[in-house]
């Protein structure tokens, strides 16, 4: 089962590498990093480097594809660029399933591939998604017949979790949880609701991205 | 703040990639890969390959140095490699934290940089840490003086949470725990009490190796 991940530089990590290490465990999955040319790909904050599997034209038709999300000055220039747009419908228009993580449901809206109703997405992301006429539903992951969009970067492997019970069955899953043990426990309570810890949790995304 | 991440091939990515995406976000951060050599290196499936910022040599001195883990035929030999070994220490000799994820401990422990008590690891390195004089603490933290250790995988994310806290203020991590929306919903209750789920994780985990 070959998994299509979009890569493309000033892309946030976690949003792919959640899913793949997921995914890359259902028996019988090969995963492609697939990018617009060649070079190696440098993420959101400079750190990291990477080289994608292959290009556009020879990554093949994928049974899932999944495109990960990036701060929005990243993210634009993808989800507008007609090459990834034309390509990303074409897997669209035969995959099993096609999903996003964080504003990569930007990037699938842009395509035409999600043209009303819900999506999860990046809470900071919730006025653009407005802006074009679809609504952040708020939720972890957000299904709409063979779509999933998940919400900010770590909302990934939830969805990938969701996606391998469906690929394969809620056993699988399960292993697969218990083999990358997610059992989550972060040490603080969740402060997604205080608008300040909001405000500060931009301030400190902006100051991590490196500029390209 | 310099925070070198131990890069190895076969090492399996979301043990170094969680806790990047957490500390990359701490405001003065800068990550470094840091690689036996200059090469790409192969992750545990074969699927991601990637840049190291540089070699042990050229590396500097770290204020957080954290070692992900692999599946033990990946890790061991890195375990027992002088140089690396040499390196680390030397690390640890004047890091303000040393950190591990996953199997991470056994490199630490065979450094010498963990002597004794318990640990955080994979549950299924359980044995291993045994074999070796220590205990596997079975928590998803576990801190001794300065050195964390996570428990499999996911679980530096946690660990890296907990980290931010010290090294900045509970607020900061906070924030940054909003920034990458870390509010997990796994889609099913966690099974890892389960052996037969054990055993099918054990399973997969071995099944999507790459083989180096």
């Amino acid at each position: 089962m070959l998994i299509n991940i979009l890569a493309y530089p000033g892309m946030t990590m976690l949003d792919a590498i959640g899913p793949y290490e997921v995914l890359s465990r259902l028996p019988g999955s090969r995963i492609q990093f697939v990018a617009s040319d060649g070079g190696p790909i440098r993420s959101d904050t400079g750190f990291v480097n990477f080289l994608p599997t292959c290009d556009l034209a020879s990554a093949g038709q994928a049974e899932i594809v999944l495109v990960p999300g990036g701060p929005p000055e990243m993210v634009m220039p993808v989800a507008l660029d007609p090459g990834i747009q034309s390509w990303l419908q074409r897997q669209h228009d035969h995959s099993v399933w096609t999903a996003s993580v964080c504003t990569g449901a930007l990037i699938l809206i842009e395509a035409g591939i999600i043209a009303k109703g819900g999506v999860s997405s990046h809470w900071a992301a919730a006025e653009a998604i407005a802006a074009r006429g679809l609504a952040c539903t708020g939720e972890r992951i957000t299904r709409t017949g063979k779509v999933f969009t998940a919400a900010g970067v770590s909302a990934g492997i939830d969805m990938a979790l969701a996606l391998c019970a469906e690929v394969a069955d809620t056993a699988t899953a399960q292993a697969i949880q218990v083999g990358i043990e997610y059992d989550p426990a972060p040490p603080f309570p969740y402060a997604g609701s205080d608008p300040a810890v909001r405000e500060r949790a931009l301030e400190l995304l902006e100051g991590s991205a490196a500029g390209m």
